[in-house]
């Protein structure tokens, strides 16, 4: 079979490109005789990759030069501990907001270590939106507030940065990373799993302000303290070199496309024209309230549940994979990262419409 | 350039006929349409993946029932962390053997968080040798003993297992893994970075009596308990799936060329070589005990040490790479994994007499 249309919400898509240039720089990168995972992370030649990759970064993003980025292993997942581990001493309080299954992960790790006082919670209506900041029942001493800034699951995304004053403001951002401008400056600590739009799970994105670096808890396992990362250009232990090259090669392909302001319009335009076909049948629905749709996650449930399986399986046939919602969830959900072309958004509704025109 | 012999101590070498296999299955896996980079851990072809990984692992390394096989990431780096937070309590005492830069690492982190005793200590003859067995001052009460099972800095490797009655031994066999059979019945615990036998750098490799798990301090990560990787086949959270799939392709490349037995024959064929051109040499030298030399780790320095680099650009230049030895001994290292074939130490071999030839 060809390249499908990949909908999958994690590890997810990489673009075509970056696919062709790993396998022409495998046996020989550089032409060096030899491939990127064969090679040291203090060769010359890495270093080289490491520092580029950093450099594109903060150039799409436009990370302030008072941010750290660090580039750990674990994912989101171990960020759930590093984060209350870093910025909070034993007992202390940590706001959380609480919008769907990621933050409650997240809060859930974060109550081992912390007081966590949740500031507002949407779990009232099923996850279909993100409460208003003016509700929101902050803690006058919290170490920091926690937010998902865009949940996976439910395809909720924030239309707002939070504005939390002197209170470092931290965001998992796995799914939503590089999917658009955003002002890194309003933010303590951003971090993002690599496996949605940044590259190949086991590597991790962490964009930290760099005065709340070093206040690591004394027990901290040294690779859980971004200082140690921020000290060594996240090389105090080998690092997933051929991960990293990746992500190096899809930040490259991302500047190469225009940056994150040419990006951002593709990916409203992908959104919007799928949430219209859902919105305009009845066949089709998405039950996130508008303003907080997310661009990156779209979950949609026919009206007869009992054709979900024919309907993933004909949409396999036609080359649009891994259409299944979370098995949380149920349903269906199309994870449209960067790498998601607009041709697939067209074939997907084109698809839909058939479905409900042949089943509904 | 065409491939080079690689002699990098890690990221190391990948067999050629895995690099082939990858290189083949990009961009459309198993005709799914995708790479494996950009597919669910969770998905039917992924699991299949894992678990004939963990298969074909458990085969060549005769892994007893008894003992979990788990894939963390963090390296052994961060198994240096999860050995005490797993299998100690705070302030417990814990024996350590001391043999060169990685058991210093390893040392250095547990002492963190237990009370560290060192059992016994070459570094009197700068970490040559491994201390006899006789001599070690073991604690009586210890919650294991740690050993590093092969030094790749100075390559010194264990000849012997260590017979620690009811205390569980742990090794850090990050560069001697998979080198040849292995008694996994003498070990509590045995872990291993991927970046030399194993695949790329990413993943690491633990296997744990199962008696040991289930013992984590309250307030460990949930991603530092050997536990929560048991209990979920190692995807608690989102692992790094190609590197995965790549160690399979490694496990099955060693269960092709025969198992650990022929792989075992061969190293140690290469081993010999290399060290019995060194010794007749007088102008090469290794200045490890006889009986402790690693199979893997081939550290040596020329009698002028102004003539090393020449000795780098030469050996460069004749397609053998990677051979400067680490930049904390300096000299040279050649590094002789499972993936470096018998032709490349004959090369080397040629090329070090043929320059002793000119230069000495």
């Amino acid at each position: 079979m060809s390249r499908v249309y990949n909908f999958s919400a994690g590890p997810a898509a990489i673009p075509d490109p970056v696919l062709d240039r790993i396998r022409h720089d495998i046996p020989d990168w550089q032409g060096l005789g030899m491939s990127v995972m064969e090679i040291s992370h203090r060769s010359k030649e890495f270093i080289a990759v490491a520092e580029q990759a950093e450099q594109d970064l903060r150039e799409l993003l436009a990370v302030p030069d008072d941010y750290s980025v660090l580039f750990p292993q674990g994912g989101a997942t171990l960020q759930f501990a590093m984060v209350p581990l870093n910025l909070s001493a034993e007992g202390q309080t940590v706001d959380y907001v609480q919008t769907g299954s990621w933050s409650k992960k997240a809060i859930a790790e974060a109550s081992r270590f912390c007081k966590v006082n949740i500031a507002a919670d949407s779990s009232d209506e099923n996850f279909t939106y993100v409460p208003d900041e003016d509700g929101w029942r902050r803690s006058e001493d919290a170490a920091y507030l926690h937010i998902c800034g865009n949940e996976t699951i439910a395809g909720v995304e924030y239309p707002f940065i939070p504005d939390t004053g002197d209170t470092p403001l931290v965001s998992d951002m796995s799914s939503t990373i590089l999917s658009r401008p955003l002002d890194v400056s309003r933010f303590g600590i951003i971090y993002a799993g690599a496996q949605k739009n940044i590259g190949p799970a086991g590597i991790t994105l962490v964009i930290v302000r760099k005065d709340l670096l070093g206040k690591a808890r004394s027990l901290t396992p040294s690779l859980l303290d971004y200082a140690v990362y921020d000290q060594s250009g996240s090389m105090s232990n080998t690092p997933p070199v051929f991960t990293w090259y990746v992500a190096g090669l899809v930040f490259e392909y991302l500047k190469d496309a225009g940056g994150l302001v040419a990006i951002a319009e593709v990916n409203e335009r992908k959104a919007k024209k799928l949430y219209a076909a859902i919105d305009a049948s009845s066949f089709y629905s998405n039950p996130v309230r508008e303003d907080c749709r997310s661009w990156m996650n779209v979950p949609f449930v026919l009206s007869d549940a009992a054709l979900d399986a024919k309907f993933l399986d004909e949409a396999a046939a036609a080359g649009l994979a891994n259409l299944e919602g979370h098995r949380s969830v149920g349903g269906m959900r199309a994870s449209i990262y960067n790498a998601m072309p607009e041709a697939g958004i067209d074939a997907l509704i084109g698809f839909m419409q058939e479905f409900e025109r042949s089943h509904a």
